[in-house]
């Protein structure tokens, strides 16, 4: 597997940061995850719009490998290079504040950031979605600031952790009786005919697939309200699902044990992953978007 | 510069983690930094009882290395090795989950945890805590879990920015108008002649200058409460200051520019100050201990 670390391409196991790395010390830094189709980014825009607001919130300025053309042509390479030009996979991207020595304050300006991308195949499962899976609640513990794609991720870690050694999928975050989010996910209901997630403010994060959603909802008449669901109110759903860049649209169907709806997936669920799906296959096969494609200017930093 | 990692011993330029270790991924990991006085540690301990309490909160599995024998041995090579056998210094020990490919939950057990240790010459501002510091106030917008010494930094960081960025030394964070603590201090008052802080609870990290001092004020015979104040009892304190491993005694004078107590240092810190800093200088005096002398069984694992 070839990476791209601050300006090169190299196999993974030889991909090392300095200890001094904030992302390593402080968890100091963004990252963000796309999907990719048959090697085409659904949603490009979306995702990188969501890194730079979180980079420039916390104050790490763009650095050059992200100019959306250089970007792209990492991606493109990563892509190419590792054979995903067909079928799905996702790509990650990290960015953390760079390395210096060891202080809270943020290092001298003119310190470069750590960029750190990588591609792998990854296809949700399909069995899962179309049987519905189990999730179990958690206290939601987290920061202030969960609108930001941050790498402050261990609330996140040791909910998913919970949820997997009680064989569930996800732990849905609840905070003062109100639900948020999952711990990579975002959570929809379905109540009295509607459906419902929690706003995007400062609790949750503003989902590019929980955008998608709202959109395709308003497309085909689906009523939908940015209103928080209750944890009572959760488990009086008619259907309950998680969505997200990894997950699509996966039905939940028991939470703590507790049946939701019919205990099957449901149809609002399956109405929407239809359009998500075909969605993201239009963007797979839309080669002439020109946005992942391999450009005249590649960065004169890679060492190829 | 001299460092550990992971069994070797290795200059610090040459020491680097897999991009994959889930201290730069996630932030996954709990980390401690002692004082050294003459090479030895001050309250070795408490700080090492606080570390394995992390540990095992955030379900780590407690490395071998870090077998109290084992650890004072690394630290040793490294006070030794770097020079610091006099004068002052600080030992910095972060442990992380490991390196595996990215899940939120944990790795399959068996991955070995992460270990990074680290010893440099240091020695609090002199000056700063006779002429008494500035400080500014933040929203605590942190995660509930502040008492574990998580790497989940980013909001210290930020907070400890603004500070340093408005001229003060440090962001004091205040939550529902309770103050709970600095960015990396406790933060104490004297109100009506009695000794304030925050209670040990899941908002504030239990410090061991924290304790020390609390100690300090009982063998003394100054009043001492574990009760928050609000953030109008410290614009009333007739003393405030801050207090930790790296800043032993700190006084504030002044909040948000606004003058606390006389504007000076006052006579509560001061005797806290002395009595620490005997503590401290007794407790690198006390070569007897043994703690960190070297023992005979360094550990097999280290690369000389």
């Amino acid at each position: 597997v070839l990476i791209y670390l601050n300006g090169s391409f190299l196999p993974r196991s030889e991909a090392r940061i300095p200890v001094e790395d904030r992302g390593f010390i402080f968890g100091d830094g963004v990252y963000e995850v796309w999907r990719l189709i048959d090697g085409n980014a659904f949603e490009p825009e979306k995702h990188l719009a969501r890194l730079e607001r979180g980079l420039r919130e916390i104050e790490i300025p763009l650095p050059d490998d992200l100019q959306a053309a250089r970007l792209w042509n990492i991606a493109r390479r990563l892509i190419v290079d590792n054979d995903l030009t067909s079928d799905e996979a996702t790509l990650y991207l990290e960015v953390t504040r760079g390395a210096a020595p060891r202080t809270h304050y943020y290092p001298p300006p003119g310190t470069p950031a750590t960029v750190y991308m990588a591609a792998a195949r990854f296809k949700p499962s399909e069995t899962l979605r179309r049987s519905g899976a189990a999730a179990i609640t958690q206290p939601d513990i987290r920061w202030l600031r969960c609108d930001l794609k941050t790498i402050q991720l261990l609330p996140n870690v040791m909910g998913k952790q919970r949820a997997v050694a009680s064989g569930a999928i996800d732990a849905i975050f609840v905070r003062d009786g109100i639900v948020t989010e999952g711990t990579h996910t975002s959570v929809f209901g379905v109540i009295d005919g509607v459906l419902r997630t929690h706003p995007a403010d400062h609790h949750v994060l503003p989902g590019v697939t929980r955008a998608v959603l709202l959109q395709i909802a308003s497309d085909l008449g689906i009523p939908s309200e940015e209103t928080p669901m209750s944890l009572s109110e959760l488990f009086e759903a008619s259907e309950l699902f998680l969505a997200g860049t990894t997950n699509d649209v996966l039905p939940i169907t028991s939470v703590d044990d507790r049946v939701i709806g019919t205990g099957h997936p449901g149809p609002v669920a399956d109405q929407l992953f239809q359009e998500l799906r075909a969605r993201m296959d239009a963007a797979g096969s839309n080669r002439d978007s020109g946005q992942l494609e391999q450009r005249e200017d590649r960065p004169a930093t890679v060492a190829d």
